[in-house]
C-alpha cells in the first residue's frame, strides 16, 4: 500500500498526462467504466451486502442505510450517469478570450483542468463513481475518500473503474482511493501536490478541513436558506412556494430554514401558511410579531442561526425589504435565498444586495441543484465566493490559462513611443487548444 | 481611530450598497477622484517630499526611492489611469449564462462584486489610487495597507479620494486605510468580514500571509519563469526572445530565470546567446552539458529553485521536450513559461502540459502583464489555480451569482414522471441585473 504522499505525487505526475488526454479517450474511458460496472454487478452487490450487514449490526439510521445501499436500481442510475456524462460537452480547451495584442501576437484564454483534486464524501457508493468520472471528464487527477461504512463496496467499485481507465491508456495515479481517517489528515498537508479539496459532509467536518489545511477548499459548511415574503407578494404563490421550500425535503441544504414576512402582508399570509404547514406537522417558531398573528413556539436568537434540516421553520416579521436583506446577509450562509414579490424593483434590489450564490424570485429554494440547473452531475454546492459558486459541475472543476502565440516578439520592441497595442478581440479559437 | 474589525464591519455593510451602486455613479466617482487629485496636487507633493526625505535619511535603495516618489509625471499617470478606468466596460451585471429550466422559470448567471477585499501593497503611492479605484469600479469595499515608507503620501491621497467618493454618495466604509503592521495582523483574522486578501510584496511576506489566515488569498509568491529552446527553434528569434526575457528588466516577476535548451540545438544556440548576454553583463550558470559548450559558472540544484530577480541566468540542457516540461512543472512557480519552436505539435504539447498561468509560444515572458494584455490596470498576477490566473484586473475582482426567476414554481411539481426540464440556453440578459 502506498502512502498518501506517494499517491499525491503519482496524481501530480498523472495530471500532466490527463491535461492533454484527448476528449475521445476520456469519453471512451467513461464508456468502458459503464460496461465493466455492468459486467461486475454481482461482485459489487456482494460487497455491498457485506457493508449493509455491518451497517445494520452497527445500527445505522434508516436514511444512512438507504444511502449505503447499492442495488440494481442504483447501479443502473450510476451507469446511466456515466453515459450522460459522456455526452456532455467537453469542458477543456474552450477559448474564453481571443485577442490580438499586436500584429502576429495573439492572446488566448483557454480552459484547462485544475490538476489534482482531493474529495471526501459520505457513505454513498454511487458518489464514488460519480466523482471519479467527473474528475476524469474534466482532466483532473483525484484522491477519493468515501465514508467508512461503504469501504467494502467502494473498494470493488474503485478497482472496476480503475481497471477500465487503465485499459484505455489512462496513466497510473489518475485516481486513488483513501481508506482511513488518518489518510484524510495526511491529505491536508499535501500542498503543492493537491490543488483543491472538496469536502462533503457535516458542517463540523467541513469546518475542520478548512481550518486544518492551506490547500484551497471548495465546499459549503451550511445551507441556511431564507424565503422573504414581500409586501406585494401574491398570497397563493407565496404559500405554495414556502410550503415547497420547507417540506419538499427536509434534510437538504437548499430547504428554507427561516421565513421573513413583511408586516403588512403577515396578517393575511401567516394564517394561510400555518393551515398548510400544520397538515404536514411542521413546527413554527415565531418572533413576537408572528405570535401576535398565529399561535406558535417562540423563536430565539439561536433560531436565526440554526439550519434545522428538519420539519421546523423559524418565522420573523420585518418592516421593510431592507430589513429582510440585512437579516439574510447577517444570518444566512450565502447558499440560496428567495424573494416572493410582484414588485420587480424590489426583486431587483433583493437580487443585487443579497450576497448569496443563488438569489431567487418567485420560486422555491429547492431548485438549487446541479441536475435542475442542467449541469449534469455535481460535486457539491459551493458557498464560498471565489472560483465557483452554487452547484459545481464540470465547469467548476476547470480553470484557465493564458496562451500567447507570437513570431519572436520582444517587450523591448514595444517600448518606443510610436508603438501601441491593438488589443483587438477576435472570435478565433486558440489553434493550440 | 476605529479598529480593523470595526473597519471590516463598516466595509461589509458598505459592500451591500456598493453591489447595487449604478455604473454611472461609480464612474462619476472616478471622475471626481481625478479632479480632486489634480486640485490637491501641492498637498500631495508636500506630503511626498516629507516621505522622500525620511526615505533618504533611512538610506532606502535607489529603486525603492524611485517607487516612493510622487511627482508631476506620476500624478498625471494616476489621473490618466482613473479616466481610462472610467471608460472600461462595467464588469458588473454581465449575464454569463441564460437558460430556461422549464416554461417561465429562467436561470441567469450574472457577475457581481466579491464583497470586501484586503489588499497589501508596496511603498508606491500611485498603487493606492490604482487599487482603490479598481475596487470601486468593481463594486468592492476595500481595506488598504501600503508600505510604511509611503504612509504620509498615502494618508493625503486617501483623504482626497475618500472625500471625492463620499461627495458622490458612496457609503462610509467603502475603503479604509490601515496604518501599521499590527493592522495587517488584525486583518488576517477577519474571516466572514473580508472575502479575499491580495498581498503584494516579497515571497516571504506573501507566504506569511497565506500561512496565517483562513481568508482566501490571491497572489503570487514567486515568478520563476522558464524559456525552453526547442530542437526546432529559429536561432535568431530564440536569441532575441531570450535576451528580452532576461534583460528587458531584471527585478520583475515575469523575467526568465532558467533557460532550458535542447541538446541538439545547444552547440549552435548557446555561443550566439552568450555573445549577446556578455554584452549586458549577464552571469550564466550552466550544468555540465552547458559548460561543455560555453564557459560559465556551475549551476547547482539551488539554482533551479532560485528567482534571481537579477542579471543571472541558469541554463540546463535537456534531451527532450518532455524533460523540459517535467523540469518546468517541478521547479517553476506556475507564472509564465515559454517555448521557442517552429514545430507546432511541440508547441501544442508544451501548452497543454505546462501547468502555468501563462504558456507562451515564440515570444518573451515579459508580456505577462495586465496592461499588455489590455486589461487596464491590474491588482497583481495570480499564480494560484483557482478563481483568477495570471494578470488580475477588474474581472478577477468579480464573482458571479445565480438568479432564478419564476412564477411560483415548486420542486414538488417537477417530481412527476411526465415532467422534464427544457434546459434551453437563450441569449436574454438577466432582466434584474
Amino acid at each position: 500500500m502506498i502512502t498518501v504522499q506517494q499517491a499525491a505525487q503519482l496524481a501530480r505526475q498523472a495530471s500532466w498526462d490527463l491535461a492533454s488526454l484527448p476528449e475521445e479517450i476520456r469519453n471512451d474511458v467513461l464508456n468502458r467504466m459503464a460496461d465493466t460496472l455492468e459486467q461486475n454487478r454481482e461482485k459489487i452487490f456482494e460487497a455491498n451486502r457485506l457493508d449493509m450487514e455491518k451497517g445494520r449490526e452497527e445500527q445505522l439510521a434508516g436514511p444512512l442505510l438507504a444511502r449505503l445501499l447499492m442495488d440494481e436500481k442504483k447501479l443502473a442510475g450510476v451507469v446511466k450517469g456515466l453515459r450522460d456524462l459522456m455526452r456532455l460537452q467537453d469542458p477543456l480547451g474552450k477559448t474564453l478570450l481571443s485577442r490580438e495584442l499586436t500584429d502576429g501576437l495573439d492572446l488566448y484564454r483557454i480552459t484547462c483542468p485544475i490538476g489534482v483534486l482531493g474529495i471526501v464524501f459520505e457513505s454513498r457508493p454511487d458518489a464514488l463513481v460519480q466523482i471519479a468520472s467527473l474528475a476524469l471528464k474534466s482532466g483532473n487527477a483525484v484522491l477519493l475518500k468515501g465514508g467508512r461504512e461503504a469501504l467494502g463496496t467502494n473498494e470493488v467499485l474503485f478497482s472496476v473503474i480503475d481497471e477500465a481507465a487503465r485499459s484505455a491508456g489512462v496513466p497510473e495515479g489518475w485516481a486513488h482511493l483513501l481508506r482511513t481517517r488518518e489518510d484524510v489528515t495526511d491529505m491536508l498537508s499535501q500542498e503543492g501536490l493537491i490543488d483543491l479539496l472538496i469536502p462533503r459532509g457535516s458542517n463540523a467536518f467541513v469546518r475542520y478541513i478548512m481550518e486544518h489545511t492551506h490547500i484551497p477548499v471548495m465546499g459549503h459548511a451550511d445551507g441556511l436558506c431564507h424565503v422573504y415574503v414581500d409586501e406585494s407578494a401574491d398570497l397563493a404563490k407565496a404559500v405554495k412556494v414556502t410550503v415547497d421550500a420547507k417540506t419538499q425535503a427536509y434534510a437538504v441544504c437548499n430547504a428554507v430554514e427561516t421565513l421573513l414576512v413583511h408586516e403588512k402582508i403577515a396578517p393575511a399570509f401567516l394564517p394561510a401558511l400555518k393551515a398548510e404547514l400544520d397538515q404536514k406537522n411542521v413546527e413554527l417558531r415565531g418572533d413576537d410579531g408572528v405570535r401576535g398573528i398565529i399561535a406558535c413556539e417562540t423563536a430565539t436568537e439561536e433560531d436565526w442561526q440554526t439550519e434545522y434540516l428538519d420539519a421546523i421553520l423559524s418565522v420573523k416579521l420585518v418592516s421593510s425589504l431592507d430589513e429582510a436583506i440585512g437579516h439574510i446577509n447577517r444570518y444566512g450562509s450565502h447558499h440560496t435565498d428567495a424573494i416572493l414579490t410582484e414588485n420587480m424593483e424590489n426583486a431587483r434590489r433583493f437580487v443585487s444586495r443579497v450576497d448569496s450564490a443563488g438569489t431567487y424570485v418567485n420560486c422555491s429554494t429547492r431548485f438549487a441543484d446541479g441536475y435542475r440547473y442542467g449541469f449534469g452531475a455535481e460535486v457539491g454546492i459551493a458557498t464560498g465566493k471565489l472560483h465557483a459558486r452554487g452547484p459545481v459541475g464540470l465547469e467548476g472543476l476547470c480553470t484557465y490559462k493564458y496562451v500567447l502565440i507570437g513570431r519572436g516578439q520582444t517587450v523591448a520592441e514595444t517600448m518606443s513611443d510610436s508603438f501601441s497595442y491593438t488589443h483587438r478581440n477576435t472570435d478565433t479559437p486558440c489553434p493550440l487548444a
